[in-house]
């Protein structure tokens, strides 16, 4: 599904990842974190693709509040089990988005 | 894959997109793409997955060399194709690079 954001400038954080092979628990802290992240001051859209590699772009008002879901708890300790466990390799970017169109601009 | 990329500032490229169920010519085309992109100017790296959605971001030394990108004459054909072929709908969001991290930071 393409997400549905507002008129740009807006913060985009870009997770590209190559998956363990081991993913137990991974998909129940998955659906937990869509769950949190929904409530999370500033969020506005989250694009997910399983891949590999898994590419996930999620959307948010400013960079602060990207940051604030950064430093969540229950999500703090979600990014560790991926560290440790779910993920080989991945990157984290960081964006603003300056502009933005679609097939009929 | 996980592109490799400089140190931040440079220019991210999303594109999301909602595939079409006819395909005919894509792969060709989209190999050709990776081909010409590869030389462009101020290209830096692309990562890709098919979704769907398909989530495609290239990376760019500036915003000048992606619009020059965009701009480019057999791209603009190929994106032609897909806006009436490939591609139910799509997004594209031109953003700025600020920060990224891996595992080690």
């Amino acid at each position: 599904m393409i997400a549905s954001t507002p008129e740009p400038p807006y913060t985009a954080v870009i997770f590209t990842a190559v998956p363990s092979e081991d993913r137990s628990g991974y998909l129940e802290t998955a659906m937990r974190m869509l769950e949190l992240v929904a409530d999370q001051p500033g969020f506005l859209a989250v694009e997910s693709s399983e891949g590999p590699p898994e590419i996930t772009v999620s959307y948010w008002a400013s960079d602060e509040h990207a940051r604030a879901w950064k430093a969540a708890a229950e999500h703090l300790v979600a990014q560790r089990r991926g560290r440790e466990e779910w993920y080989r390799d991945y990157r984290v970017r960081v964006a603003r988005v300056e502009r933005d169109y679609g097939p009929v601009g």
